[in-house]
């Protein structure tokens, strides 16, 4: 997607191929700055402290975390300790432990002095198949959205909650991008945008992307979302995943079980837009088995925002002294899921339905 | 309640009757200070700017705002000028038309000259009234907590969202009152803080007043609650309400709905604890006709909290240039609430369970 008319993707090599320049995410919406990653350290501390996040660029940048590990170190032990580091990182998005897997066994049936050289070609592998995974991903859920118009006869309003655009992954997005295709194909969309407590994505990034576009769109409270679809002013919902069970319950953002929620009250259609590998197909009942994790209380007790000076400060918004929880994820049961879109095309929120998209895994499990 | 040992009710008259003094809660949780209502104006500010909030403080200070314009003008004309203005400052909230309107039905029936001084009683008979009321919510909800505690025999986990503390009313508060009550009887409580953006009245104002009085709690994104119902960490909702039909619909702070959806989805009960005067008896369909107060964008774009240096800041936290909406209120269907919480007991959220507890209600209508 374009940044002042000029195209970027969230991550890629710089042109010597000496390191990884990624957007830092938390300097976003006020700030666009590009960060470099120089070794296995810099990519461990980009996605531990969010400065990319979202599943499938969790993913990648875990793969090029390894890549610039095996600079160092492309030994067995090397593979090890670089993917134990990166994996260690976040605990719920299975992206980061596919990419990693994906890596280190292609690393392993190579020798150990192309390692590097191997390993820097596969991250692209996989950076470019995420760019045409979305890309598809955006095709079959435009379909969705043009039906709903050409029924409605009018604009298509739809709830996402959280940041799954283009900055979420390497470009296009995966619950954003039928949302891109279909603006881009002239379809009327606008988008509430869910603020998203505590790190407030949607408020500061999926804003940021949709204005940087053109796509109409509204920030609100994550309280609003419910109100609005008592009133008919949503037609449809769409949220990523950072993992979906292989019977179709969805693991994402905090707040979004209560948007599902809203959704099936309301007769309001609810899909999760996400490549393949966000599905863990070892997994059957998301709310017992997939880990939450927990982030640091000062997400929620502090905020970090612009001054009418243009200087950036940090304040406290919780009464002092009080305690906090942050579980980062919650899981929406499939129950409550209307279809899950996918790269390769829109499937039942069941294991059925998933199975039947990716006959190849039936066999697998 | 007490703040630092000495007891506060949340609004008061000056010692010498000049003025009506109020805690200012924007100011709160990092500065207590009090502020002077003066006149109609100073009244009808402070509403507005929500100086005071809270569904049975607003009708108080609304009763003492009227008492303070019959000093300069206690004509009729003048009781129907102040009343408008007042009317006007907040539409969701009916206890506001409720003391407004048993206020001027008083000082019509009074000569003009003892009007200014009639009224400060009045107002003042509503002000002892609301902490009895809420002081009788809190003895028949207190038993409720009481009950699951004993079943449980563990601590009682309430989640609450927004501010329906003694905050909200002259003291006691409704939602957090049997939490008083409870936690004052040696009944182990604790207390989920939906921190309730976009004003934070739970990270603001609900836990500062459980840290005053020492009940343990835990402040919350609102994202955060439908997570903790899945995995069993609440045993039950207690909420207020700025109106409720006389089906028992319940129209409360923005959020409050998808609480509700939770809870029912979860088999966990959520009761809404509310005064008399919070009742709405010309209403039966609350999402289609209680009027939603629509709120300044810039709740929702800017933040205010104290710096590490102590220094008060404003920050923006969306992307410029997003369009913002910002209803302040939702409706939550009698269907999702277990029971209501009044000053008379408790009873079903329907009109047949209503017109139980106010039989004479049932004759005016």
């Amino acid at each position: 997607m374009k940044i002042d008319g000029r195209p970027y993707r969230t991550i890629f090599p710089e042109a010597d191929g000496g390191a990884v320049m990624v957007i830092d995410q938390t300097r976003l919406p006020f700030a666009f700055e590009l960060k470099r990653l120089a070794n296995l350290d810099d990519a461990a501390v980009a996605i531990r402290t969010m400065v990319v996040r979202g599943a499938p660029l969790i993913g990648v940048t875990a793969a090029y975390g390894l890549a610039l590990a095996m600079r160092e170190d492309a030994s067995e032990a090397g593979i090890e300790r670089a993917s134990a580091t990166l994996a260690a990182t976040r605990p719920t998005a299975i992206n980061l432990r596919w990419a990693l897997d994906r890596m280190a066994a292609m690393l392993r049936r190579a020798p150990e002095t192309e390692r590097a050289a191997l390993a820097f070609s596969e991250a692209g592998r996989i950076a470019d198949e995420d760019v045409a995974s979305c890309r598809a991903i955006g095709e079959h859920g435009a379909k969705i959205l043009s039906e709903i118009a050409a029924k409605k006869g009018g604009t298509v309003n739809v709830l996402t909650h959280c940041n799954a655009g283009w900055l979420a992954t390497v470009d296009w997005g995966t619950a954003l991008a039928p949302i891109y295709v279909a603006h881009d194909a002239g379809v009327p969309v606008h988008v509430f945008v869910d603020e998203t407590r505590p790190r407030n994505q949607g408020a500061a990034l999926t804003a940021f992307e949709l204005n940087a576009h053109g796509v109409p769109h509204t920030v609100i409270a994550d309280n609003a979302g419910g109100h609005l679809m008592q009133h008919g002013q949503v037609d449809v919902c769409i949220v990523g995943s950072d993992r979906t069970t292989a019977s179709g319950d969805v693991c994402n953002k905090i707040g979004t079980y209560l948007k599902a929620l809203a959704a099936s009250d309301n007769r309001i259609p609810f899909y999760a837009a996400l490549p393949f590998s966000t599905i863990d197909w070892t997994l059957s009942d998301g709310v017992r088995d997939i880990p939450i994790e927990e982030r640091d209380a000062r997400e929620v007790t502090h905020l970090t925002g612009r001054t009418d000076d243009g200087a950036f400060a940090t304040v406290a918004v919780v009464s002092p002294g009080s305690p906090v929880a942050n579980p980062a994820f919650d899981v929406t049961p499939a129950r409550l899921v209307t279809g899950i879109i996918t790269e390769r095309g829109v499937c039942a929120a069941t294991e059925e339905g998933l199975a039947g998209l990716y006959p190849e895994r039936r066999k697998a499990a």
